[in-house]
């Protein structure tokens, strides 16, 4: 049953690749960062590729399974299952057969937009005893190639399953169709009081249906854990059409096991999401961020716990960057750097319920942070305006190395003590054949790391550059 | 292979009641509350109860399944595996055959204390192989249950797994063996700055095992989430001895299906867990409890909606009671309520990293709540002894019901607008058949409940004391 979702899913902002994606030098990128906003979305479009997408059969020894071939029978099957949303013509399909990184492309020749669950079921119970492989699709952000068929796979799309079907301003729990942007989702709850608990570049495309099939991280994960937590219940459609109803509205749901855990993260290989009840924090009352210089890595990693021990729980992101990150987001984009140059620096961000406290509290990290020399020197800001401009030092990292040229990517997962070991071994090795190689991310995803493990998670992010 | 383990594993505080409990007027608790603790303990062991308990299977309709007996030779065999280790005594044996209420007792022979995980998965496979059935035994400390045998089950306890295997100053992972008490956990994290991640009133007997195999939730679900989000990985020795080695050390684990979720909450239905990783918070510098008279249980959910916004980040428990239970907690035990009497009481506890901003939050909160007529009395206190004395008010209900008379509890989990209807529907229905129908529990774990199902989860308790 299982075999007839073919093995991806639309990521809002992927984690794991797909079995099938080959490794090695093949000169495409395998690991991508999380965050890409629509800046780096423009940027790609601008920056030199190829304007023919290579098949992806063609590009790697992948072989077709023997699923049938879809017939004029079946569109005039889906046309009654989804009358007028049956995508056919080439040039509409184009965007769902190409990834957004355009590595990756497949030739599906049919495209169906669903409204409901029920469509949803029934398209997948007709491609099941057709037996017709199927790709489904959200917002197709994803970076290592799983929102994209590799075949003729029919591409099942989440786009118009855009819905909110209800929300408690007591709870706070949120229940939406799986085709929900994320950034629209955010728009919802403000004027709520309430938040996601979920935040990423790819906030503006990214479907929440997506976004729980890959287990998507993104920026807030030190504050608010992971979807595990965060997604309470979900509706699912398995390869067969059986509609799987495990949409709790609760906490903590004992009753059996949780099924719905083995859907998240799973990349559609058990099923379409085609709902989720997810459980949102208040929106926060106070927003600051810091910029802060230091001297080492093990600066950062010390600052790192110094900070989680004074801002506590008003802590919401901690990210780093080296300084050839700054130095290229400086050069390619313009930014400016608000503080003196230094070999690496750290992007604080505070969410509290009160702008003073949280303002006093942060002061008194900085001059901890400053006096014992652990940070060189750093700038705050809280007004919308200037918390964006510091925000996009770090964001537009990935669009700034698109435009220094060919990039490989790597999220990777290590004992944080010897994660930027790996950037500086790499240059050590690549010497000048990468014109650069950076390290950055986040590090509240990050655990310790019993063993050394690749393809663990999407953090923190070492590229390569080159010419 | 799983119908070996038989369908339980000791509940450090449980949840889901197994499948076989029989449910109607049996005579016996059926639900209980969450938080007792060492006191409780006492209160139950000198109240009237029957000193011999009914064997479970002469109570219920249950049919032994045709497991193996444990002859010579099975002993034999154990005690090459756990020398030393295997207790056939029989007045040892009826501490592990009977359950902590007194109410479920079963017939086993022997019981095995290994210490390591390889013992484990030794016992299991000659269980495995033999078809002798199993229990898993934590602290003995559940509630429905599900930590006895019914018949003569093989009782593998992991109270000799109780070392600590590392902890991670960075990143506040600890990773130790499933027989490590929680209180003793939470002494082990306190000088390195840190905290458990759950907190429950059997912490100074359950096993974090039995936490995670029963998903415990506790008095901090609302702070830090449920263990979904909290374990980061397990060690779980299959029915066949199979050792699964799930345990991750980071925060988001991506690499194919998170079978741990699968293992957390299933009560030891699909095998045994030896070793937990789990991420542990700063330990809060600051502590604040608050207790507040209520008019109505409108206005308890109201005091929530507003504390949730108020104190957003630095809240860490919402607990109620009505005034029935402050009523036989000040009878029975001779506690003094602080506040003027009120229909309902909620006790409110804050935690956070800075004292002077915790206050002045709370204190902003009150002033609300108190200005907006949502609260009509109130107290605060800050110091450890007068917190522990508010906090005694609501864990030691459990003890002053089971000092009134003969106690039926349940926990549900009802759309939290209509939770309280239940009570007074219940009093209404019962009149004077019942001594008292009370409510009390937290909110924090509870959703907004989309749709009616018995037996979701723990909280709030409703109990019915008779005669």
């Amino acid at each position: 049953m299982v075999s007839r979702l073919v093995r991806r899913w639309l990521a809002g902002c992927s984690g794991a690749s797909p079995g099938w994606w080959p490794k090695g030098p093949c000169g495409t990128l395998v690991r991508t960062a999380g965050a890409f906003g629509p800046l780096a979305r423009r940027a790609c479009a601008s920056t030199a590729r190829p304007r023919q997408v290579t098949l992806t059969q063609e590009r790697y020894p992948v072989r077709r399974l023997p699923f049938a071939v879809v017939s004029e029978d079946d569109l005039a099957a889906f046309e009654r299952i989804v009358p007028g949303r049956v995508i056919t013509d080439p040039e509409e399909l184009e965007a769902a057969n190409v990834d957004w990184l355009r590595v990756a492309r497949g030739c599906s020749k049919v495209l169906l937009t669903p409204r409901s669950t029920e469509e949803v079921s029934h398209i997948l119970r007709h491609c099941h005893e057709r037996n017709l492989a199927v790709t489904p699709q959200g917002g197709n952000t994803g970076m290592v190639g799983g929102s994209v068929p590799v075949f003729d796979e029919v591409i099942v799309s989440t786009a118009l399953m855009n819905q909110v079907i209800s929300f408690h301003g007591v709870s706070g729990i949120l229940v939406c169709q799986a085709g929900c942007v994320l950034e629209e989702l955010t728009r919802y709850l403000e004027p709520r009081g309430f938040a996601m608990p979920l935040d990423l570049g790819a906030k503006g495309s990214c479907h929440i249906g997506g976004n729980v099939a890959t287990n998507a991280g993104g920026l807030r994960v030190l504050r608010h854990g992971s979807l595990r937590g965060t997604v309470l219940g979900l509706e699912v459609v398995l390869a067969d059409g059986t509609v799987l109803d495990l949409l709790s509205c609760l906490r903590k749901d004992n009753t059996g096991y949780d099924l719905k855990q083995l859907f998240i993260g799973s990349e559609g290989t058990l099923g379409i999401v085609t709902a989720v009840s997810v459980l949102c924090p208040p929106r926060p009352e106070a927003v600051n961020v810091a910029l802060l210089g230091c001297a080492g890595f093990a600066e950062v990693l010390q600052t790192f716990e110094t900070c989680k021990r004074v801002l506590g729980e008003i802590l919401s992101a901690f990210e780093f960057m080296d300084s050839e990150c700054m130095r290229l987001v400086r050069r390619h984009l313009g930014l400016t750097c608000p503080i003196q140059e230094s070999p690496f620096y750290v992007l604080i961000e505070t969410s509290g319920s009160n702008a003073g406290h949280d303002g006093e509290k942060l002061g008194g990290f900085l001059e901890r942070a400053l006096g014992s020399g652990l940070v060189t020197d750093g700038t705050v800001a809280s007004d919308q305006r200037k918390v964006k401009a510091l925000w996009a030092l770090r964001e537009r990292i990935t669009e700034a190395l698109s435009r220094d040229g060919y990039v490989y990517k790597y999220d990777l997962s290590l004992p944080v003590e010897r994660l930027y070991d790996l950037v500086v071994e790499l240059r050590a090795r690549l010497g000048p054949s990468a014109k650069h190689v950076v390290g950055y991310g986040h590090l509240g995803e990050q655990g310790h790391g019993r063993r050394f493990r690749q393809r663990w998670e999407k953090t923190p992010v070492i590229s390569v550059v080159l010419l």
